[in-house]
């Protein structure tokens, strides 16, 4: 079994040793939103996913890190200038990715990651987090990484993080290989102006059940698991076949489908996992109204109770009139 | 393609004059509920499902109806005293299930269903109606149906009429045959004293897509449909085996998880469709949360946004006191 050391060994390469070449390095990653979810590992220490996905990015939502090497003999994290303890999850977990990147000298970081989402509410505050990370680590160090290898590092921190490298629509291809190397996110050259995000955030509350954990027990229990996957190649080639054509209405349901499809494959698992809040429940039915009323909005939803609505920029009026507290972000010219 | 006349003609052969031995008569059936669900059709047409299912029924809680042979050219069919218009979709339902009945002198027929639970909302208000107005037939003309038959031919108004014929356990078994002579339900020897099923009302509000419909568009649309009928072949026999080893910790998660997995099946339809109103969400954190503190309850849901809670007989105190207006019915009780 390849282990992520493997791995990070055999990307870096003759660069191994790791060698500082700036005190200080600052670097940015968006947020994104899977229009086409990944959902169920193959391989879970490298996190290597079982299907294809497709995300957009959420542009100035999203997460910088600033990254510097640390003297003392232990890694400093802190989340919006707090720091945590060194026991808190979340700074485990970081400081494990970072045991994959201390070269020879084993160095110690201090990091300061700020972010403008809620973190842990299905916002993938982790995906954008290990993707600033790892753009910094490139930066600190001069590695000058491909993009593909910068998104296979990501992936290595969080499945999700090798689609937050980039602005606009980005696919994960699952890949085939054992060792993962073909498995990594290519941002597409296509844009969509008037694509609108609509944040509805419910709730912000951590999460009880990581969706790492909610991912691992569908695979394991949910009795539709196994057709998960050739729905997901079936929705993700239609998803970019509506994005090729601007078919806002293909777009809009194929994506919405197939997250509901991703909780039907939670809600089947054994015991059963739901997401769903009453708020949740009430939003969707709205959503599901407004559109039977001639509004073209539909909406996705990840891990955790908020929903993201999707819709075009002629509909801004009254999509805030109806969702008065709606953040709206319109990825193709937050980069303008 | 075989029709309902054509299976009515064959069940009553040589008793097809059907001629009139009372000038009236009352009949019973109680409503039931599903541990192991009914969804889904392999005959449209005969209601014969594409697996076997299994319930409880409810006791008092169903629906007595009055019967007489109407000297008037129509049917008439009352609702609780109620007269429906003859255009309604009720009285249509009926009246289209009473030609089969008409006999060589088409009688017409005058027919009060009253039932004691909330119509339309998912608690199994059209099976028991169409059971207990087979069992009034049955008596009215005289025709000594076998329960089979009675089985038979209540399936051909609903399919899950098919299994409100007794009290206690209930098993419909799907059959093979292109007729559905072998599709029918019968009711279990094994009983179970402490056991009880709280109604959690949460809404009576008619529901916007029947069951028949949403049954159809699952089928005919979920990606996941294919892996239903084997869960519920699992499920089943671990019904039976808690009921026959009085172990309620299998019978309430296998109870729940056959229904979650019900309607995650309705999730990933396209396009989904979902029973919850955002009380059916809070209800059942709530129960997972008892559970999660220690106590033994479980939900099923069928569609309609309702809960039925399956708890024994010593935890009535708190469920009373954690759902107070819950309607607590003991089926093996309400028989003494």
């Amino acid at each position: 079994m390849l282990k992520k050391s493997d791995i990070v060994r055999h990307i870096l390469a003759d660069r191994y040793d790791l060698l500082p070449k700036h005190s200080s390095v600052k670097a940015y990653a968006p947020s994104n939103i899977a229009l086409c979810k990944y959902w169920g590992k193959r391989d879970v220490e490298l996190n290597l996913p079982v299907t294809s996905s497709f995300s957009i990015s959420l542009g100035d939502f999203g997460s910088s890190v600033e990254l510097a090497v640390n003297a003392n003999a232990e890694d400093s994290v802190c989340v919006n200038d707090e720091l945590l303890t060194q026991d808190s999850s979340f700074s485990k977990r970081v400081q494990n990715f970072l045991d994959l990147l201390r070269g020879k000298e084993k160095h110690h970081f201090s990091l300061n990651i700020k972010t403008n989402i809620p973190v842990a509410a299905g916002l993938a505050s982790s995906a954008c987090g290990y993707a600033s990370l790892v753009r910094a680590l490139n930066l600190l160090f001069e590695l000058h990484l491909t993009d593909r290898e910068l998104s296979i590092l990501a992936r290595l921190g969080s499945g999700s993080a090798s689609r937050s490298l980039w602005q606009g629509f980005v696919e994960w291809h699952k890949g085939e290989s054992v060792d993962g190397m073909d498995s990594y996110a290519e941002p597409l050259q296509e844009t969509w102006p008037d694509l609108c995000i609509g944040l509805l955030i419910l709730s912000d509350k951590e999460k009880k059940v990581s969706s790492r954990d909610a991912m691992q027990q569908t695979v394991e229990t949910s009795p539709f698991y196994s057709a998960w996957p050739s729905l997901v190649a079936k929705d993700l080639s239609m998803i970019k076949k509506a994005i090729s054509e601007k078919d806002f209405l293909l777009l809009g349901k194929t994506a919405e489908s197939n997250a509901l499809a991703m909780h039907a494959t939670m809600l089947s698992a054994r015991p059963s996992l739901s997401y769903a809040l009453p708020e949740t429940i009430e939003a969707m039915q709205k959503i599901w109204d407004l559109r039977q009323a001639g509004l073209n909005v539909f909406f996705t939803q990840d891990a955790g109770p908020n929903l993201k609505l999707l819709f075009l920029a002629n509909d801004i009026p009254p999509i805030q009139s109806h969702f008065t507290d709606i953040k709206i972000i319109q990825p193709f010219k937050s980069n303008d």
